[in-house]
């Protein structure tokens, strides 16, 4: 049975700061609960609603089968955790401890950075494209949107569950990458047209919020720059659609 | 002076009906209102805040200088006809009439056909990127978002008042730009590599919701189907991710 400090607790979560401080975050929505309990995080208990319960009799069966805690709750305190504006009723809380980068330790040899990325829905939406373009590691600068914000969670439909994510990761960082041996791909809008880029072997492509553009440190950083040529007279692309758009084409 | 009926009106065209009742729609926010100033489109009123008015006095006189109606608003009318949470304090009020898409008019030898792009926010950022790469006509199916629905035209960055759009296009006029010539290739995730895929000279690209896919009448009509290979293991890629790489790959 839960209570009233339960449901406060659990609603805290949606914040970053409590985030951190219990190690816990939210996922919600069926199907990416069912991603997270795929993966390697470790689920610390299933919130469902009553009325979630009666109509999904099989996802509660599997979820017992599983072995997982669940707790019913009523689909007034459950709005009051949800994020969503029409909650599907289910949520999971998973614990995580945050990954540090290490130089030393073996990486792949292409590394995403994400730099000043702070809408959630974008954030979300390239870490999907990252997991559908089998990128391993993911560097998030400070200024980006933290990845375990309800939010992102939702827009990469559970993707952050599978891959290695960096958060919080300083420009400094990256120096130290460059240093061992990568080369620093920036995507810009005054480099080289991508459609003609030869890739070198290991590196990092970093990509930046469309309005503000990469850094003045980033770009002195950077060995080359590439951009994505335009053909009609559109101001920007879409930070996500750029990111999609450049990462088939280093994998294709 | 503005009057309440005109509050109730103005807010009135957040909804489709009114919208097609009055041939209206509202552009939100100054960019986008400077992009429809700058289109084709006519401009019936520009409503602002006081506040917007004080504090951006150069981007008056501009709109004065154009000869455009300006109408000052307060704020707490202002938030009834906007539809954003932390309204700019600037929306636009243009005039519209729906295209009709003759088969026997010329057209260009690449169209874009969008089928069931229900969310808003993709179907704007997808018109966005077809201005990117120069696509001059959209089609969109009747179960898609309306192209003037005030999210759309802000995820769109104003591009929609740039392109030829056609709403409410059935898949019997497909069937007669096919009997046109036209041969119709469909984005499917059972398709042809899209990295090894030559285009035709004249075609429709199909763009289907990444969660229901292509109805069973647009996979019969098409010629070709092609996929965007998948590397890794997300389930699927944003639709709107997935036009901007199809439409680069067409570009390239």
């Amino acid at each position: 049975m839960i209570s009233k400090s339960d449901i406060k607790y659990f609603s805290s979560l949606n914040q970053k700061k409590y985030r951190k401080k219990e190690n816990r975050f939210l996922a919600e929505g069926l199907k990416i609960v069912l991603e997270g309990i795929k993966s390697q995080y470790e689920c610390e208990v299933i919130l469902v609603t009553y009325e979630f319960a009666d109509k999904q009799s099989d996802v509660i069966k599997y979820l017992k089968k599983e072995n997982l805690a669940i707790e019913l709750i009523n689909f007034h305190d459950f709005q009051k955790i949800s994020d969503t504006k029409t909650p599907q009723g289910i949520i999971g809380v998973f614990k995580y401890e945050a990954l540090n980068f290490s130089i030393n330790k073996n990486h792949s040899n292409l590394l995403v950075y994400l730099d000043n990325i702070s809408d959630p829905g974008n954030l979300g939406t390239i870490i999907r494209t990252c997991h559908w373009f089998d990128i391993k590691e993911i560097l998030i600068s400070p200024n980006s949107s933290e990845f375990l914000n309800p939010k992102v969670v939702r827009a990469s439909m559970g993707s952050i569950f599978h891959l290695k994510i960096y958060d919080d990761i300083e420009i400094n960082v990256l120096k130290e990458i460059k240093s061992s041996g990568y080369k620093i791909i920036c995507s810009d809008l005054r480099g080289e047209n991508i459609f003609n880029f030869k890739f070198p072997e290991r590196f990092v492509i970093t990509l930046s919020s469309e309005s503000a553009g990469p850094s003045e440190e980033i770009i002195s950083l950077a060995d080359k720059s590439v951009t994505i040529p335009k053909f009609g007279n559109a101001e920007s692309l879409n930070v996500s659609v750029a990111a999609g758009i450049i990462l088939s084409r280093i994998k294709s």
